[in-house]
């Protein structure tokens, strides 16, 4: 047994301070105050020295990013498509791990005392008796067993490798987050049924197709003597549910910059959010399948009926929690006065959706899939509630952290590529996983597609299919699935194999989109923001489409949040003493706000009513009663005015000027409608958006 | 010598979790990912747990947290103004501390392994080995010396307490920056002879007088009995440094929402913002005094001196290196156009002021101080060239990040009260404390004043002195430099009696600030944003008072500054063609903006421009040309467009709907006015504030 003390820096600071995890900076400072500043001199110069080489290290970090934003400016600014920001990103921070890997020497000036100590397992904490005064110690993690003293050269390369968990727990949060709270909820809901079986269906099949495929790559490999290690059917399961989550970054940005057709947006940024979630837990339920049974990793039934049901309640767990965070913070918005106060209400927001992810960890469940659930109730329920000046601040506050999270991974994706240090690049197995991952890819789309098309009027044409092909990015939540576990041999291969097509999607995919589109001819600059009413002019197909794509099971959920659901939540919608029984009244009356009885369908967000937005509106009000407010004060931003029963529209259009209340209406969706007569609706743009008179109050 | 590994969590979770640092929830569970978790279930298991365990803990701070904000919107719905916000964190902060003081028991069942090693101090790293692989174990700090294995009685409320260098690394630099980026220039600029003679001389006298009694008192105590340890001169002098520092958070909050006098605001406010960064760093130079010569602690004038040089060096390195962060972001966003990607732009901003923190405590400076500084360059120059976008997006971040710190602090400083274990309260001691610090405010602000009142006109008043007085609470400041080094009996004793001060003050002084200004008859509610032409009626005295109040030296750095920086920095000014000599033509031309031209003294900034606010404006102008742009386009809402030559002035009048433009002018201020006789200018207000289309658009 040895015991292995050692200074952690040498006297003579580096030259060039690798990057160290910004938690850890703060952290090795801590020594700093506890102990005895006075009396232990040299133990505070050295904590005082590591605090600003790890300063040092994370300024080199941020100088990365700054670097990254002038080039993404630059390159916009010059209006370069062929490489994303992303892709710059990773270029950035390979530069940087070739330099940290070959241009930089750090002296080795260390003492070490080697003591023999009897201890047969790693504790998380250290108690070490110095001279009678205890110090803590925490377990930092193994460094590369089998090296034995050699550690110390790599000791710098170590140390500019993040510690895995950082992913998880700090940069992923605040993308998924955003992810769920800027999804368009009108074309995202319009193509649910798709969009589940793209991101649920659609990723099993391509975990198994590549697990598969990979497992006879393997096997071939293990005959002729090209493996270097284990490598059991679970490993390759693992690895395809790990590189068959589709990124929602890369996607998002291109196709939001380049506008196409709002469906297919709708289907690949829809399934590369939802993918997500369902790799995470998909990829966590195979490793609990592993060590059950008798470790031998042959197949075994009630195993694989085990972790199915883990599947299930970890997401099914996480969806509920991240839901009901969402519902906590709609009613504490909607019945408190927070919106008086822009600043409280933001730091409520924030805390609430936070928390989330911490529940869900400390309660077992995923932290990650519970915020993206979080993030669409919240834009869907209290995104409503808060002010305007509140519904700016979140937006830009999340749009901001994620611009910062996503840089980060994507440059320290590039970074690790040379500042790893276990890499193993077998070609064979590279080739293999590059053909399963075509492949697993072409099993979840084409097949799935077609399954759609026989059920959807508004065909999946097979341009668009090709596209979604193409545009099957891998990117962060591969990476960080990848680089949490790198101990054995299988998982070293994975994460190395792993990059290389992190690396391939986002520089030849992503930039090769814009010249796919063209090439596919598939139009571009299409108005994705129907949400203003003067650009509301659907075609009948259209509608009608859609009107088919709501099956009945959204459409009994949509009657039920449109009820239910957004009255209590929301100061929006009708009064739940119109919709609830009789017998409820005093209840009712108690959950509705006076703003509903007034303000009924008022909603300053932009895309949260898809469901009155459908097509299926115009056969949807029951008793509809419309009444207008001269005064402008009742504002009806909704796009739910348009679309009543025809004899409506006319004085709709004369008075769209001074707005459009609906008051009293019951929603009721006919289950079995018939096809109605195509309506197309132009309403002029409305005056200046409400609340912007009240936009500069502040706290 | 003991070598102690143990369970850091018992089997059983504890009912209640403590409050564990929420940076190391994230590292512990690092072991997870780089241990060899396959092999090693127990180990991962043993992780997991722990990392459940700190995700709950964190979840009930932000639980306080979330309830603080609730409590805190009551109060304001109320219109409860007794007890402020940051009083409120307090008391659910020591709430919380009592509950796991005497309420939460957590169950020992930890595994010791004892064994002895020969090592003779604590390296910042330990390299176990246990089986032939190798863990790596960090520093934590020491814990509770000389009570040897009892250690772990107090395992829970240990973890409570936080790592003190967080505060200092996470929690104040954003308050402090959002200090710096929100002042109110004008105001301060107005009154910057007093500020600074507060803030330095005023803090040093303070810090002194507070040393000098402490003594006294010590050496009372010594005399009677009462003193547990040593307690040196120099530690009544730290005393002095820490708690002379006032707070701007309470007083930001409790002034802004009266709406007091605007000077006395600018006063108090500037005062205790700079009085932060003296007595951080008057008080490091304490410390460095300290451990010179032969630790006697006996005065000694070359260790004074070299004391005096640290604080200097320190003071004017951080100084220079947060204006000098500054002017590069200036640079950076005006000659790039990242004003067309607004997120671009904030995310930059954003980073480049982190790195300023991370660049000075990575040279050896004090990153706070440079923060400070570069806050209100960045507000005096960046904020001008940002977008209207961004402008806002900053704003609201900052003010985020600072609510957020700010009661995460106050929260933590009621929690302290009970969890902190070394508490040393001597009620000999608490009770000088308490006289040497009314006694040191005294000695700062009366003599202080009645000097400064022989150079101002604009006197400051006996009333507005006794509010000074009265309003110098001591807050986040304090605590963070008190808590900061715990070791010695006299440096707990402080800490102890520095809670209490806290408390006193933020309850007492800040509840009674109210009753307080209302007793003196102070007017509250004047309206302090005089930055709107409308409100601009100046009357003669009052601008005869500020102009007397610039001194030659700020009017010549008034001149610098509008002819050179402004131009160089900035896209408003006059060009530097203009300003600069002619043979620096090329070189002129080359960095002056072309917005310079045309768009010359327009600025978004409320109140950046307290150069051309002042009533020595009036006699500024060697050569005005004043055009108008009747599109509107060139928008000048600066208030420069008051006082120009009287001949001027109703011209202006006229033609103020379409804005007023004043192009080439050069600021020759005289630096030997006479007095001019006073002009009152009312202007109509403005339209609409430029930039409210270009609001939305969107990277």
């Amino acid at each position: 047994m040895g015991f292995t003390p050692r200074g952690f820096l040498g006297d003579k600071p580096s030259k060039a301070p690798p990057l160290f995890p910004f938690l850890l900076t703060f952290l090795l400072v801590g020594s700093r105050g506890d102990s005895n500043a006075m009396d232990n001199v040299s133990t505070e110069r050295l904590a005082e020295e590591s605090h600003r080489q790890d300063s040092a290290n994370l300024l080199i970090f941020i100088t990365l990013l700054t670097l990254t934003i002038l080039t993404i400016w630059l390159f916009k600014h010059r209006r370069f498509r062929f490489l994303h920001e992303t892709g710059l990103a990773m270029i950035y921070g390979v530069l940087v791990g070739v330099i940290l890997r070959f241009g930089v020497h750090v002296p080795q000036n260390m003492s070490d005392v080697i003591l023999g100590c009897a201890v047969n397992n790693s504790p998380a904490t250290l108690l070490v008796n110095v001279s009678g005064r205890f110090y803590e110690y925490t377990l930092k993690g193994e460094v590369s067993r089998g090296k034995g003293h050699q550690v110390q050269d790599d000791e710098m390369l170590r140390k500019v490798t993040f510690d895995p968990e950082v992913f998880f727990n700090i940069l992923l949060p605040p993308i998924i987050f955003h992810a769920g709270y800027s999804l368009k909820r009108r074309h995202f809901f319009r193509n649910i049924g798709s969009i589940l079986a793209y991101a649920f269906v659609g990723t099993v099949i391509s975990c198994f197709v590549i697990g598969l495929i990979m497992y006879g790559f393997v096997s071939f490999m293990k005959a002729v003597g090209q493996l270097g290690g284990d490598f059991f059917f679970t490993d390759c399961l693992f690895f395809g549910a790990i590189v068959s989550a589709t990124d929602p970054v890369t996607v998002l940005a291109i196709f939001n910059e380049l506008k196409v057709d709002v469906d297919l947006y709708a289907l690949l940024f829809g399934e590369s959010v939802l993918n997500d979630a369902v790799a995470i837990v998909l990829s966590s339920s195979i490793v609990a399948y592993q060590p059950a049974g008798d470790n031998s990793h042959s197949f075994e039934a009630m195993a694989m009926l085990k972790s199915f049901g883990i599947f299930l309640g970890v997401f099914s767990g996480s969806f509920a929690l991240g839901v009901a965070t969402g519902f906590m913070t709609a009613l504490v918005t909607k019945f408190t006065k927070l919106r008086d106060f822009p600043l409280l209400e933001t730091a409520l927001f924030f805390l609430m959706s936070w928390s989330t992810f911490l529940l869900a960890e400390a309660c077992g469940f995923t932290g990650v899939v519970a915020v993206l659930f979080c993030g669409i109730t919240q834009a869907h329920y209290t995104f409503n509630n808060l002010s305007p000046d509140s519904q700016d601040r979140t937006k830009q506050l999340f749009e901001l952290l994620n611009f910062l999270a996503e840089n980060f991974i994507f440059s320290y994706m590039g970074l690790t590529l040379f500042s790893f240090q276990s890499h193993v690049f077998n070609p064979l197995f590279i080739f293999g996983a590059f053909l399963a991952v075509f492949l697993g890819r072409a099993a979840n789309i084409y097949p799935l597609s077609f399954l759609l098309n026989l059920g959807r009027k508004n065909k999946i044409g097979s341009k668009f299919q090709h596209v979604m092909m193409f545009a099957g990015l891998r990117g962060a939540m591969t990476f960080a699935l990848s680089i949490r576990d790198t101990a054995t041999y299988a998982r070293q291969m994975m994460f190395s194999t792993t990059l290389l097509i992190v690396f391939f999607t986002v520089w030849i995919c992503g930039g090769g989109t814009t010249p796919m589109l063209s090439f596919m001819s598939i139009p571009v600059g299409v108005d994705s923001d129907q949400d203003s009413p003067n650009s509301a002019v659907l075609d009948g197909s259209q509608r009608r489409d859609t009107k088919h794509e709501s099956a009945w099971p959204f459409r009994i959920w949509y009657n039920f949040d449109h009820n239910y659901l957004k009255p209590l939540l929301t100061h929006s919608g009708p009064p739940l003493t119109a919709t609830l029984p009789t017998c409820c009244g005093p209840l009712a009356r108690c959950l509705t706000s006076p703003q509903a009885y007034e303000n009924e369908g008022r909603l300053f967000d932009d895309d949260s009513d898809s469901i009155l937005n459908d097509a299926t509106v115009s056969s949807m009000y029951a008793d509809v009663t419309v009444s207008t407010d001269a005064s402008g004060r009742t504002v009806n931003r909704s796009s739910g005015t348009r679309g009543p029963s025809d004899d409506c529209v006319d004085h709709d259009l004369a008075l769209a000027e001074h707005e459009v209340a609906i008051r009293g209406t019951r929603l009721v969706l006919p289950v079995d409608d018939p096809v109605e007569p195509p309506t197309t609706v132009t309403l002029p743009s409305p005056p200046s958006p409400p609340g912007s008179e009240p936009r500069r109050q502040r706290l």
